[in-house]
């Protein structure tokens, strides 16, 4: 056997314990499976008097990650730290510009720096790799740089964060409103204290960019992304999707058109029986659509501590066989800087719900203004309520233009028999 | 970049046809990915006079596959014959020996001479690769030899056989039965001529023995898998599951047990929500559940020209890359024998659909039969028919050992007021 493929880590949370205890249980079938054993000679955490149920006494403690990252004795510097700057980053710099290789599970990073990492590898001959930064134990990182590599990627659709996900699915299963399970969840450990980068959509948008960058060979460009989150979603709208044979999730969506790559998330409502509308609670999917391998769908836990510790080993594994690529899988050089699709040229299906006066002639109205800026309706659901009371009127339009639908809603919500602003979802079929 | 690799191709049917389309297409992409290009230097097929729509001027042609694979100025033989002996197993071998790696979508050869083709690699130092071998252009092999390297996987379950789900799909879909939906597919093209390997099982079965060696690090035991195909499925058990909230799938399953290792490909019920439950038509599906990365499931073509073709491209850039692995992931002498489960020690629920005589006391009969074997029923279904006449009942048993419900089935199917042979389907609930 081999040398020992000596690592340092950085940041022992969650994660960082999850990856210590993996790497304990199942030494001898990665020993195996590696050629050689990979060993930690240094961590460094805020706390090293916390007791952690693991032995770390052969271990070199560092209290600064930076320092760690250019001194350790370690072929690989694992840096689970977490933030998109800082020291986070200063540590994986440092490690590079040492040429030690790099693994990261930190997505903000990647997504807001990555083209940086990237550089600083190249000029030092190491390499970076971040399978634990896009949707846990599911290796999809490997399955676009490697298993799907000889096709051109049409398509990425993915859902990247599973608090979103379990907060969806536990509205359609409970009948119980955003705030009411995002609550529970929080009591329940499910959510974190602050969740607002889960439920905004900026997490799903992080790993959106580097999925983004390998499936199309761009550069990563996360401000390209049009974000929006789960926040506004009601009960109603999960209900009336229900009765049209729909699911709402909230999805990362990139993909190449004719005018250049659209890079989006925001909530969708995909058909029922569709793959994806059956991921449910804290999963997470990724879907790639190829010219030759056609559509594949890779489903799994999107977080947590033995997934995540997986994918960061497979990475160690990677590194300990030989087997390193390009950060962005071909040469910097190479990675195109294709046009953005601004949001307001996105063609697609439109879920659109409003309250209207009980008035007759409102459908009318309305419909004449969608057929004014050419939006062709699809279906309909008005559900008789209480006479005299406002009504929620429901659509499903037929594709269109963004802005077409825009200036439409922007006119309709001006009648004076349109009680609320109009809430729109858009759909995705496919 | 450096020198281009290599390859000669023996057989030049819709896959190989596929390659080559594949390999001019994406030529610029692929290039990029490898570092180097791919270039085919020989081909051998029987017809070389017929137009294949692709310039084969500058290859090298040969009619001897084996003499091919030994004497052609190649890195790399890409084997796309088919069958588990003959010419495929000598076109291999002679690769291998001359130090030539090989890239097959083989799976019988496989399943039968694995351990043989291993044995060959490792002594003169090639490797062999097979992503297309297992559920076409899904990377299920890449998912388990390196992306969830980290783990001990407990179970694999997959939809490993495109024609069979196919069928089942549609006797569903449209209340037809099997032989119906047989013939028509035929008649599409969907299904080959002679289907006999797709819905017996067997080729699900060379596949499942493939993923169990890569799960569990065991020698290849296709002899060890119990096998059923769906022939026997009525369009009644298809219904009567859909009734209980399951649908029905062909499906491949090894896990390890406390006394072993368990292979089976049969009939399944699986409820109705499930992922693999909504992978429909002639999609395949590998579920690998994990002691880390927990459930991955993985879902795509499991066939076809361009699913396949993605596939072998995939380790041919591997082996550009310069990424190559022992065949079975460790070195041949590290693989286990572990002992092999017989399938009537196999412990699960059952649905059971007899053919009885309308007579009081029938179903307490049948359940005192039950009892004594120590099986317990969890559901029954009755349906009035007309008086008089023979009536099916169905009935859904708690888990119990498979000897027992063998057992307890003979007994029943002796007795007078049971008109048909016992019907039995397994369930299985994850």
């Amino acid at each position: 056997m081999s040398e020992p493929l000596k690592i340092a880590i950085a940041g022992l949370g969650t994660v960082g314990m999850g990856l210590l205890k993996l790497l304990q249980d199942n030494s001898t079938t990665i020993s195996q499976r590696c050629g050689r054993e990979i060993v930690v000679t240094a961590v460094c955490s805020r706390d090293r008097t916390k007791d952690r149920g693991v032995d770390l006494g052969s271990i070199t403690w560092y209290d600064n990650a930076a320092r760690m990252a250019s001194e350790a004795d370690a072929q690989v510097i694992v840096e689970l730290i977490g933030g998109s700057d800082g020291i986070a980053l200063e540590t994986c710099m440092n490690a590079l510009q040492a040429g030690r290789n790099v693994v990261t599970a930190n997505k903000a990073l990647l997504a807001h720096h990555g083209m940086t990492l990237a550089r600083a590898a190249k000029n030092s001959g190491a390499s970076v790799h971040y399978e634990a930064a896009v949707a846990g134990g599911i290796p999809i990182i490997k399955s676009l740089r490697e298993g799907l590599s000889a096709n051109n990627i049409q398509r990425i659709c993915g859902i990247l964060n599973g608090t979103s996900n379990y907060i969806m699915t536990r509205m359609r299963n409970e009948s119980l409103s955003f705030e009411a399970v995002l609550k529970d969840a929080q009591d329940l450990g499910y959510a974190e204290a602050d969740p607002i980068f889960d439920v905004n959509g900026v997490d799903a948008a992080h790993k959106l960019a580097i999925l983004a960058s390998l499936a199309f060979g761009t550069e990563i460009n996360f401000d390209a992304i049009h974000i929006e989150g789960i926040g506004n979603i009601s009960l109603s709208d999960v209900e009336y999707a229900n009765e049209l044979g729909f699911r709402i999730k909230l999805l990362g969506i990139a993909q190449r058109t004719e005018t250049g790559i659209e890079q989006r998330v925001h909530p969708c409502l995909i058909p029922a029986s569709s793959i994806m509308a059956n991921v449910e609670f804290a999963y997470n999917a990724v879907e790639v659509t190829c010219d030759f391998a056609e559509t594949v769908i890779h489903v799994g836990p999107g977080a947590g501590a033995g997934p995540t510790a997986s994918a960061v080993i497979a990475d160690l594994v990677d590194i300990a066989r030989g087997h390193t690529l390009p950060v962005f899988n071909v040469p910097g050089d190479k990675l195109a800087a294709l046009p953005t699709v601004p949001m307001n040229e996105h063609l697609g299906k439109y879920f659109i719900r409003l309250k209207v006066t009980d008035h007759s002639g409102v459908l009318a109205q309305i419909t004449a203004i969608l057929s004014k800026h050419d939006v062709s309706v699809e279906s309909v659901l008005q559900r008789a309520q209480d006479p005299g009371k406002p009504v929620p009127l429901v659509m499903v339009v037929h594709e269109t233009r963004e802005h077409r639908m825009n200036a439409a809603l922007l006119e309709i919500s001006a009648l004076d028999s349109v009680m609320s602003e109009p809430h729109l979802i858009r759909i995705e079929l496919h």
